[in-house]
């Protein structure tokens, strides 16, 4: 671990047992399809075969004359008997589609039944006559102005005004300053590729599963394995018009997210099939239609050019930076053009980013959304440079590193960053200054940057009459989180680990959190931990106060200890609670913050040696290390945790996973036997090195730590396989296949 | 309705429909018994059949060699393989015998089973070794010196100090005022007389069933239905020595209580069953064990003298009043002492309670406990005074009633009570106005009273983003008390009933709430509601006074409105909560209260016409009126539930219900078939008129409701039984056989 200075902390930065663990081994955690309720009926959905058609007509008599089938509910049962089903807005249409299917795998009706086996057997017999139409699958293709459409309404926002006619860009965002043109006239060296990425998933092993209870007083209760109970809620709420009093999200655990269990997609329609039959409707995916029916990641294509001068420093950087959306509108090129170049300072810059439709399924956040495939770009391109410079691809980082007061992301000044100490860190490991030997080898290094969010959360934390606390939160708890917000309460009160029982609690029982993403939950719910502390150490002074015949302003507490003015008087918080609570009054407090849109940032390094066999193609990752900085590592465990996962899903994506399409749309390859995410057996111990800069935007310096890791590893891999084989790689998954293709010329 | 002033409100005295009504009717609502655990165990508790024996062994060896037993427990396991059996301490010897069974039924040992069958089985095999005791049933028998005693550690405690020698008296309250012969010798009329009652039970509806579930990582989850959780929290930590916040009990709906659902019976046991087989345990009683193994209401004997002046004035009243407390140590006798003569104002008073240990369940509260027995006597012997003076019986109470500054329990003086307004009411009913003819008919009246307790009480309520609250509670709503706390919320916030919605929570979500019992939760806890409500009109003014370019203190809230200082600007509660909460920060407050030990008192009078079946003994109910003080009636509808209810159970009680013992010590009649509550068939409807003198200490006048009405129905229909056959009755239950053996000689 590299340290800046900070504060002796006697919570933080410790590695206590998670609270969640006993549960999770033992196999005792409720997932999403451990929900039984009594009396519960089966829920399956009927996936459109097609990638783009007009849904003519869907005739469910026979499905629901098969015995044990207790509903069919389609779009209708969302707009109502008079509803326009063409005017079906876009969030209920990718539920349940209205007049046209969009994607291979988009929902057309849902069936319940006594059991899912019935179910399955009804949707055989729902018979739907779909007009196929043409589709566009490709994201340079969907953006010529003779490709199929996919929205008749759609009109593209860009700077110059909305586009006249129909069209599948959604919208450009141009991201610029300096003087473009300028800067590369100064530049002496100059690159430009192009680059293109596969839509990846994002390969939670869990996969979505729904329970919903439409009781006939009309309050829905939902479990879901989601990753924000409370957007679920405004979700469900705004698909079915139902307000959201009358909705409960009860999240249950969760077997990974990663930014794809944000939507929802089976929740309203176990509503709806709850409605129509007054029974719990429980509904699972299986895994093709996890692939095929929930929201990977998008696709791209990025043209970079990047300039420096022969003194090492880059001046000028130009992208034009495609982005999928899937079969409805995103902004993933719009967070691309947020981060591509924040890693270093680089005075012309100019992205234009597009979000483009195109008929596959509606992508999704994957870890730092859109950050990967656009430092697949980029940091390809800073390493050829510091080649052709001569300088070490690291010292070259450096060089132009962003810091604090540099141009961060929409323009804003970076606070306190660490981008420069993960570069020095990764100079000083032990991997980096281990020569890499043997033939086919090479060693690939990249950065990655991602902004971090801040957002709303709120919890309550209540005194037990034995001077523990209960530490109420309203987030998921995805990567550790129940840890880590308890450890900043124990942390801000003086007391254990131990003496902090964090439950992840329903929308019912807590104020409005945001969800469990943008690596927002340690930060900033960490900060609403922090203030629900205070108050709670507030609150215990005036309750003192009396007792010690003295005002609350003059009771004063230090290092877990309340005292009063001349000292002659101190109490522990535990025995304050005990003494004041313990056979008294309850004592409950909130802390609820917005934390704001950016979160301060976090970057990640990585460092990788692969050895691509040259008969084969396939690349053998030798070595790996991920350095990142955390600001301050609450749980280090947890943090090592997901630096490696990261790191993980990030070689899966570099080398072997993508969605196959055939020419109709269809995906080839929904299932893990053939869509190949990495195995134990595929990767080496992920070694990692843990910075601490803490973020001046957090009480403790907590920087979130869930998504830098994701963003360096398809560059650092790419970047590793250039120098061992010769041959840059613009294209993802450098797939045995590719390397072969790209280094021998065999298709 | 009878009502003083009192403000007018706008949800606080309507009938809403109820929030738990529809889970109720459609058999949704989850009792004790609907908690299915996956994997769970089934446990069954092995009962002495002796009332009183030393334990010499428990040899389950053959049990636990029966195939699909998986555990059995006994006392050595709550006190460890080290430990002193024959110092069990009190509640823990209750749940499972340490040396000495001290009743039939008596808990002594628990198996846990792969089912139901399977454990009841086991049972049998379970072979203990018992030294049969003589036992003692009768209360006055237990006082002799030479009873069989119970505990030999035992000493009673006395005014005079505690006894030399072991006795079954647990101890002699004295509660004197005045000079008592001095009262008496002021007299013109005296009357004295012997009374005895039977213990009776509740006769809640659902049989005690609890759920446990110790995690091998300690932490101990309990599903019950009980009336408190915290206290069933508390009680379980001190019997198994397990800290509270490794406990977490979460409450079920409950079908009945009465306070015999405030102790634990089946949560330790549960607890040792699932700690020793590492699963969840469930137990659920029969009815036979409920009778035998919870724990009904005393039976007693009570000698009262009563003396008046000829102008009707009560001057002295003197009173011996013996209370089983069953197997263990309790203080019935003492509330006794508290409420006896609570409706009137006699200078001098003396009154004895002994509360007494005999062979039979630990006795508990049940609705207004002691108080009924009490009045049995009490009322009796008034309405004798009046007839002997010839005074109408209810105007003979008024001019000696009870009022605002008259001494109360403990002799602290009544602050405004009711009940010279329940009295007036019943003179003033269509009832009282009514001639009562025909044979064998019979009208009597009875007052009641009970002094409520306040305790302890928290609550948190959310703002949800549409402007609707959650109101989460921590009391076990056992007669309506989600609405009627979310009624006196909505009051306080100026919004709909509609707008907030209350859920009963876990013991980990809430602040301490002490139990749902001493008609206390609709009190207290609206105290505590009362008070998040100011919290949150607090925090909305914080929040729109920035907006409103003002401060906090300028912002007013009235009637359900905020406004600015010149009044410029306005908002509804909602509006405010939508536009503070919308889109913005959560916001949750707490309340948080002690509302101390009395809480007002509640005053109830009853009227009530029988016909006594010469022939058969059998007394008919034929009319019934039953008044009573509620302050401030938030929900009439639940408040008249109320009164009938406890009309209802106090006619059982009066006429039919008894614990039925043989010689043995063995309850004859433990089922429902031979334990004779009343059925819709056997009781007319029950006329109630609400009274409205609002209680000061609280914020909308609000008395408890649940207890008052059950103590004056035993002494109204006997006298009724008295006026109708001109015999007084002075044992319960006046059965057929003890009519016609009082009637005619007849045994």
């Amino acid at each position: 671990m590299v340290t800046t200075s900070k504060p002796e902390y006697k919570v933080i930065g410790t590695r206590p047992v998670r609270p969640d663990g006993v549960d999770k081994v033992t196999g005792r955690a409720q997932y999403g399809a451990d929900i039984k309720q009594q009396g519960a009926l089966a829920g399956r959905v009927l996936r459109s075969p097609h990638a783009h058609a007009n849904l003519k007509k869907i005739d469910a008599s026979k499905a629901l004359a098969l015995d044990g089938v207790k509903a069919v509910v389609t779009a209708r049962d969302i707009v109502g008997p008079d509803g326009d089903l063409s005017k079906l807005p876009d969030p209920a249409a990718n539920i349940l589609a209205g007049t046209k299917v969009l994607y291979r795998g988009h929902a057309v009706a849902a069936v319940a039944a006594i059991n899912d086996h019935v179910a399955q057997e009804a949707l055989k017999l729902i018979e739907v006559e779909y007009e196929v139409l043409p589709a566009v699958l490709d994201v340079r293709e969907a953006m010529r102005p003779d490709a199929p459409i996919l929205h008749e309404a759609l009109r593209t926002r860009a700077p110059t005004g909305p586009s006249e006619g129909p069209s599948n860009v959604v919208a450009q965002t141009v991201s610029a300053f300096g003087d473009i043109e300028a800067g590369f006239a100064e530049c002496d060296v100059i690159v430009e590729r192009e680059f293109s990425t596969k839509m990846v998933h994002q390969g939670y092993i869990e996969p979505q599963a729904a329970t919903a209870h439409w009781n006939s007083d009309d309050q829905l209760t939902i479990w879901t394995c989601t990753q924000g109970s409370f957007p679920a809620r405004e979700s469900v709420s705004q698909i079915l018009g139902h307000p959201i009093s009358k909705i409960k999200v009860i999240p249950t655990e969760i077997g990974g997210g990663f930014g794809g269990k944000i939507s929802v997609y089976l929740e309203p329609v176990a509503a709806l099939l709850s409605r129509a039959t007054g029974k719990p409707v429980s509904m699972r995916m299986d895994r093709t239609d996890v692939f095929e029916g929930t929201g990977p990641t998008p696709g791209t294509n990025i043209r970079i050019k990047l300039g420096a001068t022969k003194d090492g420093k880059l001046r000028a950087a130009y992208g034009d930076m495609a982005y999928e959306n899937g079969a409805y509108p995103g902004s993933a090129a719009m967070y691309a053009t947020m981060v591509v170049t924040a890693a270093y300072q680089i005075e012309h810059v100019k992205f234009d980013g597009f979000d483009v439709v195109v008929n596959k399924p509606r992508t999704q956040d994957y870890r730092a959304p859109s950050a990967p495939a656009a430092a697949f770009a980029m940091e390809q391109l800073i390493d050829e440079i510091a080649d052709q410079l001569k300088i070490d691809p690291l010292k070259f980082r450096l060089m132009n590193s962003a810091a604090e007061g540099s141009r961060g992301p929409m323009g804003m000044p970076f606070k306190r960053i660490g981008h420069e100490e993960c570069v020095e860190a990764a100079l000083n490991s032990p991997h980096y200054n281990t020569p890499l030997e043997g033939p086919n080898r090479g060693r690939g290094v990249a950065s990655g940057f991602w902004f971090n969010v801040g957002l709303r959360s709120s919890v309550n934390v209540s005194v037990q009459p034995d001077g523990t606390v209960n530490l109420n939160e309203g987030n998921t708890d995805i990567g550790g989180t129940r840890a880590s917000l308890a450890m900043q309460l124990a942390e801000t009160l003086g007391i254990t680990f131990e003496d902090v029982k964090a439950t992840v609690v329903d929308t019912d029982s807590v104020g409005v959190n945001d969800v469990t993403a943008g690596s927002r939950v340690t930060f900033a719910s960490g900060m609403a931990v922090h203030e629900a502390g205070k108050n709670l150490i507030a609150a215990l002074k005036e309750r003192l106060a009396p007792t010690w015949q003295t005002t609350p302003d003059e009771v004063q507490f230090e290092a877990g200890v309340f005292k009063n003015a001349d000292g002659s008087k101190t109490m522990t918080f535990k025995e304050a609670a005990v003494a004041t609570v313990g056979r008294g009054v309850g004592l409950t407090v909130s802390g609820s913050v917005n934390a704001g849109f950016l979160a301060g940032g976090g970057f990640a390094h990585h460092i990788v040696d692969v050895e691509v066999d040259p008969d084969t193609g396939k690349t053998t990752i030798l070595r790996y290390t991920a350095i990142q900085d955390a600001g301050t590592a609450v749980h280090p465990a947890y943090v090592e945790g997901q630096m490696q996962g990261g790191a993980v899903q990030g070689i899966g994506w570099a080398l072997n996973e993508e969605y196959y399409y055939d020419d109709t749309g269809r995906m080839a390859n929904s299932s893990f036997l053939d869509y190949r995410i990495p195995t134990s057996l595929d990767v080496p111990m992920i070694e990692t090195i843990i910075v601490e800069v803490p973020n001046p935007l957090h009480p403790f310096g907590v920087r979130g730590v869930g998504e830098p890791g994701i963003v360096p590893p398809l560059a650092a891999i790419a970047n590793a396989v250039a120098r061992a084989t010769g041959v840059r790689q613009t294209q993802l998954p450098m797939s045995p296949r590719r390397i072969l293709e790209t280094t021998r010329g065999i298709a």
